[in-house]
């Protein structure tokens, strides 16, 4: 790394990271090894990213395979074919450049704003990840929800999204998305609306627009919370990105709720990886006559997904309480109130002895009761017996 | 019985019987004890209905407690004076007559036709039931789902309880529900469409049409089906009588459904006598959105409730399985297809090499996944490389 202008960006990215060579080799795996890869994975645990780059590096010029922990000699040949074709020494020193260039931060397990959460995905855990918009977004996620669903959400799925996302933003959870059209569109832009913080997981690199209708809200997403990728600028959005960048929504948020998804919804995937992962796992029923909530049905059969009406139902996944419920049924009444009130009659007085023999308790029960509800100004009473209060 | 006319109804009524006295007394205990009345059901389970009723008119004239086992002091005191203003035995002798008057037949858990799922209700069994249509519909429910909810449905909810009962009753299934407006109907209505047998548990007499709208609706119900009552003719359907029927229709089903019920919803209270006795129990979501639908979610949330959209949902809580499902995840494609897939267009040719680097893995593994995607002629290939096939 002789070009001093590639030094000086290099630098100013890794500045909390404080080690050039760490954060390049970081940047390197990111192009090198796909989205979710296990063997990279347990490489870099092992030897640590810079002489787990070299190793690579030297089982490409002939050095015979050496033994790792964790890492199979076959796995290892196996994946140094995969890397192969991406081995490129100058791209990767490059890389660095590239995000300054591209306006993008980075950030690695080694810094502080790193979430702990990504732990949890192990060998599968990101090696490091491309920041459009504010780093610390990311590390501010401790409560968020995870709120996905259909790209092509009906008017009541992205309502709900939006009535949700709002609302939660509003108590200060972050909500975390796709950044996709529909439930995903609806979730970060009611978190913006109400100033919350939202942050988007793409599937391509965190420069590219996708969907290119977006720009527009990825920027306001940029501004205060963060665009985040995995594969370095300019990546292709694959199926199979989209697929590994759910695990990310899945991992790095409290609670994941699928708000609208059909029977092969995408966003079932990211359920998956949120039930795998010991996260709490939401679902917004619909009418069952709506394709559109068939995925959300079957969360809740199959998956014990659970019932999200309302956003309180949210912060309890999130492990909060304190929405405001009304929907208590402290006032539930006795057994014996509803039997001597079901006894009266609106406008005929009726005496101790019908009213016992009506209700079929004993007179009393029944004169116990009649007493306790006069009191409540439920019914009154004359010399002819009683009657219900109108 | 010195009346032979009398004794003819009684015995007309009682032939599965064979015991007049008996069946004086089961509808005797019918018009003294309120439905659900545990202190009477522990009585007649120890003495027999006939020596239970003679305690009773004995006691009533001064005669000193016995001991029953079960039953203590206490209790039978606290009883008899719920009992006292009712006792009257020629109302009781007369009983009999009033079935045969009121078109009726009487059920008692002596008969053949009694549904064994009563026992598991204990000492809350029903003493007696009074039935107007066929009684043996009553004896035919081992396979049955419960469909109720709200009286002011949605078109939604009526819609889709018709549609599930239309199914259901299609398969052979019999379909329970109480013979109000709204789920109810909709249900009942449904399974007489496609000559299914539909049953209504009421609150009041088995004779008394409520709501009065419903009386061509219950005429039809019983000309094939059955309106059961637990109550004898005449009876008022009171809140008490509502709620104590809820568990007649719980008891008796196979399965409980809740298609659409408010927060509140007496249905809700059906639900709980479904868990309560074990039985399997559903819940038809609808939009968060609607009101009507708050009890559905609240039993998918709180009480555990399998969410229901289809009919073959139904039947697998009826332990049944059958109605053609092809929505199973068969033809999922391999990961490595998905990757190789994202790496072809479908104008340009794309090389080995040039997929390999795109899609991050080995050229070997390339070339045999590319093999198996154009035997399925997902692909094409020429000397200049490979493409999706259009």
């Amino acid at each position: 790394m002789s070009d001093p202008g590639l030094r000086r960006a290099v630098e100013r990215v890794a500045s909390p990271l404080g080690d050039p060579e760490l954060l390049t080799a970081r940047l390197a795996w990111s192009a090198l090894a796909e989205p979710g890869d296990s063997v990279s994975g347990r490489l870099v645990a092992e030897c640590g990213p810079v002489a787990a780059l070299r190793l690579v590096e030297d089982l490409a010029t002939g050095v015979p395979t050496p033994e790792i922990p964790g890492v199979t000699p076959q796995e290892l040949t196996t994946s140094l074919r995969r890397w192969q074709p991406r081995l490129d020494a100058r791209m990767f020193e490059s890389l660095a450049v590239v995000a300054v260039k591209a306006g993008l931060a980075v950030l690695t397990p080694e810094g502080p704003l790193w979430p702990e959460r990504f732990e949890d995905l192990a060998e599968h855990a990101p090696l490091a990840l491309w920041v459009r918009g504010e780093p610390a977004a990311l590390g501010g996620l401790d409560r968020s929800a995870a709120l996905v669903g259909a790209r092509a959400a009906t008017p009541y799925g992205e309502h709900v999204s939006a009535t949700l996302a709002g609302e939660l933003a509003e108590q200060g959870v972050g909500i975390v998305s796709g950044g996709a059209y529909g439930v995903d569109g609806a979730a970060h832009r009611a978190a913006l609306g109400v100033q919350g913080t939202t942050v988007a997981f793409v599937a391509g690199g965190a420069d590219r627009v996708y969907p290119a209708a977006h720009a527009h809200l990825f920027a306001r997403i940029a501004d205060g919370g963060a665009v985040i990728a995995e594969v370095p600028p300019g990546g292709t959005p694959t199926k199979w990105r989209f697929l590994m960048r759910n695990r990310l929504i899945a991992a790095v948020s409290a609670a994941t709720v699928v708000v609208e998804a059909g029977w092969r919804s995408g966003s079932l995937n990211t359920a998956g990886h949120a039930a795998a992962l010991g996260r709490p796992l939401g679902a917004v029923p619909g009418p069952v006559t709506s394709a559109t909530s068939e995925g959300c049905h079957r969360l809740l059969r199959e998956f014990d997904a659970t019932c999200i009406t309302r956003a309180s139902d949210v912060l309890e996944l999130v492990g909060e309480w304190g929405v405001g419920d009304d929907r208590t049924g402290a006032d539930r009444p006795r057994p014996e109130a509803i039997r001597v009130l079901d006894a009266l009659a609106v406008r005929a007085w009726r005496t101790l002895d019908d009213i016992a023999r009506r209700s079929g308790m004993s007179l009393a029960e029944v004169q116990a009761e009649l007493g306790l509800l006069e009191l409540d100004g439920r019914i009154e009473s004359s010399l002819d017996g009683w009657r219900l209060h109108r």
